[in-house]
């Protein structure tokens, strides 16, 4: 692969540099057709990464070894001006995690520590467990009824295209240990936030409300939280043993790394595309979100091998998304100010957009079905739906730009995110192809438009 | 679910004691069809034990619980002669198992030991890996060649309907680690045998020959030996530190749990019908193999609601299967000379029966194809290929009694053998009815048959 890609540079270089010897550069539309069928790029980068580096924890140094890696292929590739900008963040690390029951059904049980947590200590923490079938049951819980108790919120999500499931069951990971703290639990396990049956729980950040003391709070599998209600089903009391030993490093270095293919008028507000760079560490961060960078730097490249294009393309691969979006606040901080043309993420997977959305459908409505028309043949459907961005965009939300949601089919996203299952092997590179020819198309017309975009719903 | 047994035991019990009110007993034909279509006991089974025991592995207290809740369960369900029949073994215990990769490329893998390894102390064992693409690469090195190296094998698995997968990859994990010692491997790690890409490794025992030191031996997921893999691709040399702390506690209590249907004529040789009560620890053993329990008691105690049949249905849950068939031996040993009428096991999953093999198919050609045809409305096909029996069928093996292998559909047996994955969520209760109706029908029909059979093949 390693050599077909220099083939690649090199006729791309022919091209720019000896034009009147080589055929002329190819028109967009050639270039995204030409990404569909055959782009190596943004499988090159995910594959790299996730040998090469593997888990990306946000604030540790196997997320400054993403970095340098990042950094030297991003250079590797012909990006102009990479650098990482570097910034100071709170980092909370893994430690030990087992669960059982002990007692009635005793057994032992999958789970994984939430993100922000308290440690049990090294010799667990063993309480009655009370069921939650709900977010809504825990919600209704009497003040204080939870004294000494560990809550189990068993909260299910489904699948779903756009990932809405996400919504109606992430309050389960993102306050129910803070809402049953403040009930007096003494710690909380959740049912994983995922779709699928596998021993593998989701582990994600969780939010402790001001004046709540953290406790310890993981998620089970989903199997593991199937057999715990049926336990519950038998009407007798249930105990579990939790040794969770999470730790908090303190204030450590991350930073993002930015990138750009340079514009015929640099002067001009850029096209800012974003992705993430750090992963949880349980996975080795292929779909949550190599998958985004390398498509996002494989579109950009592709567009080089074309005309310049008038506007730059800025890329921010973002740091420690994960765990409290660090990165893109640290970008928004240190880049306030700085005009935006349009701002677009990839942060949900590899698989196929189908559909796309921005928040200039109503005000620009000539621009909207100018790009729409452009990605019809890539099987994507206009919408509606007001694009908001994703966690890398602050500035572009902050700076009230332009923004473009290319959605992705979530249907199996969430079988997948924040698992141990995260690795290369679930990217289908057909559909990562289909994603860089869509980001092919819609960056390089929004590289090439002179106007500015008004954001008008 | 419960009050529905207590239902279906209570019209079994009518028919028994009440026959001139009652309707006339169920043809074994309409107990088949009924099965099919409304068995709940072996999903009862499965699901019993495998929430309210879970692990079940052998030699240890979590077997002996197994034992007893499954003592219990059969006398709830009407079953003579409940005993369970004790045995001595070695026990090997799992302790904590961790694989990284350090220095070039370092992230951490997914492994599990292998049975019968030994440890690598708590401080951990950390080498440069040599890789073999196949057993027989490994087959290939030269003796003393692995001095002081990890051996990884990566052999992969196809997955097959008849699970002969297992047998052209199965060397390595039986004897993989023998043979690398041999060759002065200090450790062992193998791509793990099995037919899916989740992050669970697959456990099993392994073997070392007389005169090899067991060395510690772990299997990596495929997702993990598919990066290792990638790893060497690129040509560099790669360390592996392994921590795996398995223990053996030496000789401790086991035991077969054996129960039956009374025959009309209880001196003449029953039907013998197995499957093994232990599990690996990893998972909650559904599949493996308390799937084959359910199926053998569902389809015994459905038999039982028809005509009392001439012959003793007699059942084996056999103990300590997957650490080296010592229940199946000790059963073997304590029933030497009792004549066996025909052997069946299940042992093979929970999906559905496909094809019906003997060892009497060419001696008994009358009875095979009344057997075949009347499986045949179940979806069951006849076949040449020789029954061995499995497993739990040692005596009936050195008795050289009729054997008949009731194939089940072991497409996706191997995704989910030895893994974590292993529990109820797994189990599709349309195709474990299936099992129920074919073993109601085949089993009915040998109790019933009055002269004895005599194999060849």
């Amino acid at each position: 692969m390693k050599s077909h890609f220099s083939a690649l540079a090199a006729l791309s270089l022919l091209a720019a540099t000896a034009a009147s010897a080589a055929p002329p550069p190819l028109s967009l539309e050639r270039l995204a057709d030409d990404a569909l069928e055959n782009d190596r790029v943004a499988w090159d980068f995910v594959e790299g990464i996730t040998t090469e580096v593997g888990p990306r924890q946000a604030g540790t140094e196997a997320e400054a070894r993403g970095r340098d890696w990042a950094v030297k292929w991003l250079k590797a590739n012909g990006f102009a001006g990479v650098k990482v900008e570097p910034y100071k963040m709170q980092t909370w690390v893994r430690g030990e995690e087992r669960a059982e029951i002990v007692g009635t059904f005793a057994q032992p049980m999958k789970i994984t520590a939430l993100g922000n947590t308290a440690s049990t200590g090294a010799a667990g923490l063993t309480a009655e467990v009370a069921y939650f079938p709900t977010y809504a049951d825990l919600v209704a819980a009497p003040a204080g009824s939870l004294a000494g108790k560990i809550a189990f919120i068993s909260h299910d999500m489904r699948p779903t295209q756009d990932g809405s499931g996400y919504g109606f069951a992430g309050p389960a990971r993102w306050t129910g240990a803070s809402l049953a703290a403040s009930k007096g639990a003494v710690a909380t396990v959740i049912r994983s936030i995922g779709t699928e049956n596998h021993r593998t729980p989701h582990t994600g950040g969780t939010t402790f409300a001001e004046g709540v003391t953290p406790t310890p709070a993981g998620a089970l599998s989903n199997p593991d939280a199937d057999n715990l209600e049926r336990m519950f089903a038998r009407g007798k009391p249930i105990r579990m043993k939790l040794t969770l030993t999470p730790s908090v490093l303190g204030e450590t270095d991350s930073g993002n790394v930015v990138a750009e293919i340079t514009g015929r008028n640099p002067k001009l507000p850029p096209v800012l595309i974003a992705c993430h760079l750090d992963s949880w560490d349980l996975g080795t961060g292929a779909i949550d979100d190599a998958s985004g960078c390398g498509i996002i730097a494989a579109a950009a490249k592709q567009i080089a091998r074309g005309d310049r294009p008038l506007r730059t393309i800025r890329l921010l691969f973002a740091g420690a998304e994960e765990t409290g979006l660090w990165g893109s606040r640290a970008y928004a901080a240190a880049h306030r100010g700085e005009a935006i043309h349009a701002g677009i993420e990839s942060d949900f997977g590899a698989d196929r957009i189908w559909r796309f959305d921005s928040n200039f459908t109503q005000s620009a409505p000539a621009l909207y079905q100018r790009l729409a028309k452009a990605v019809a043949r890539f099987g994507v459907a206009p919408s509606q739906e007001v694009a908001t961005g994703g966690a890398d965009l602050n500035l572009a939300r902050e700076s009230k730009s332009a923004i473009l949601d290319l959605q992705q089919d979530g249907t199996r996203y969430f079988d997948l995110h924040h698992t141990p299952d995260d690795t290369l092997d679930k990217v289908d590179p057909v559909q990562l192809r289909q994603n860089v020819a869509v980001w092919t198309q819609v960056v390089g017309i929004l590289a090439n438009e002179a106007g500015a975009i008004t954001p008008g719903a």
